[in-house]
């Protein structure tokens, strides 16, 4: 996670608390824990801060008078756009190339990424701290994304397909081995002597229906505990049509 | 964009009218223009709605009464969780391999992303449903994320580089379309009726069996001919076991 450690979160300029607090959570979500702020309306830092629940990371939030304070340590800079803006000097990249460069330079040295206000983005004069900018591909029809989920989603880029994270994962339900032929043919038959008591074989064509049964068992590709669960199933309701169990299995 | 028309997002019991709000903007600007809401708070549901600037999306939102009704028309049914489950029955995904999946289906079916509430997920019941579960790489200490953010994390990732993966090769061998989420529904109702005829349902645990059946039925990756032959079978065992046809479907 060394490499995450030298990203800095730059919020300029936020005006809304619940920005704040929204992008403080994602930023723990995804392991980034330097947020910094520059020039935040008091009132809103403030809020966030004593929400319930506000993280220590929003506690530890650090404040910049500028943009230039705020990234004097870092070595890359990169704001983030939502396209609109006819008078970008920089290069524009989309976030999943941007993304790739950053990721680079995070290993060596500290980046910024910066977030402009709610209102207006970033001002020509903080994007001029930037190397280049970023866009997330949102449609051009409705470009401007919520602050904190603008935030989510480029931490998630840079977070995407690391390993250290992905092994803290703890897989769901452990794959069940497949049944054996043996098995899933005593489902078919089981199946097929219940069909047979429920009139649904007619006796003329009882080979061909029995093979469409078969091919449409295997086809369900069952593992073995499904594979019990039918036979149980299927022995009950033979049971309630009068199916004789047959000897010697 | 044809593909992402055939994405439903579905917002399960949500009781934030903000959050209902900042997913519709997430939708929006990721070009998503299908947002359910099942069994939402009235109020959240309202308050979101008569927001200034709700979009026209929120206006079109669909409601519905449970999952199984708003997944009824989809061939894909995927989950999310924040992984602090512990008994979860179905396959966990990473979003990044998930995504995968959910961009190939896409192409040919509808396929519902569900999102459960704020407090609490999707229940078992309501996971029941889905064919597997995906889950945002965030760290284990903090891993749930909010509402409005994972929406937009998971519609970056399916959008995410889309022009450059769009030349695909095409599959050789047509395979047989997979059933909707509501005939495959259908054939876990009529599996149910035959055995509660059959004596196999014991009435305190009729809830978990049916959900086994569920999960059991999905894993068996139906395609829509196999569901017409099990419809046909189950119908004539329930004709002999006394089953009730329902009126109505």
């Amino acid at each position: 996670m060394a490499d995450v450690d030298n990203l800095r979160v730059v919020l300029v300029a936020t005006r809304n608390p619940l920005n704040i607090g929204a992008a403080a959570r994602a930023l723990s979500n995804f392991g980034v824990l330097r947020l910094r702020l520059v020039n935040p309306y008091d009132a809103a830092f403030r809020e966030a801060r004593s929400a319930v629940g506000a993280s220590e990371l929003l506690a530890k939030a650090e404040q910049y008078k500028d943009v230039g304070e705020a990234v004097a340590d870092c070595r890359l800079v990169v704001g983030t756009t939502a396209g609109a803006k006819r008078d970008l000097q920089q290069r524009l990249l989309r976030l999943e190339t941007g993304a790739r460069t950053i990721k680079q330079q995070l290993k060596t040295a500290p980046v910024a990424l910066l977030f402009g206000s709610e209102r207006y983005g970033l001002s020509n004069e903080e994007l001029s701290h930037c190397h280049w900018v970023m866009r997330i591909p949102t449609r051009e029809e409705h470009g401007s994304m919520n602050l904190g989920q603008a935030v989510a989603v480029c931490l998630y880029e840079l977070v995407r397909g690391r390993q250290v994270i992905s092994s803290k994962i703890t897989s769901g339900k452990k794959e069940t081995a497949s049944a054996t032929s043996g098995e899933v043919g005593r489902v078919t038959d089981s199946l097929f002597q219940v069909l047979e008591a429920s009139g649904y074989v007619k006796p003329r064509a009882a080979a061909g229906t029995k093979e469409n049964l078969r091919r449409m068992i295997r086809r369900m590709k069952l593992n073995v505990e499904d594979t019990d669960m039918w036979l149980g199933m299927l022995r009950q309701m033979g049971w309630k049509l009068g199916v004789q169990e047959k000897k010697g299995k």
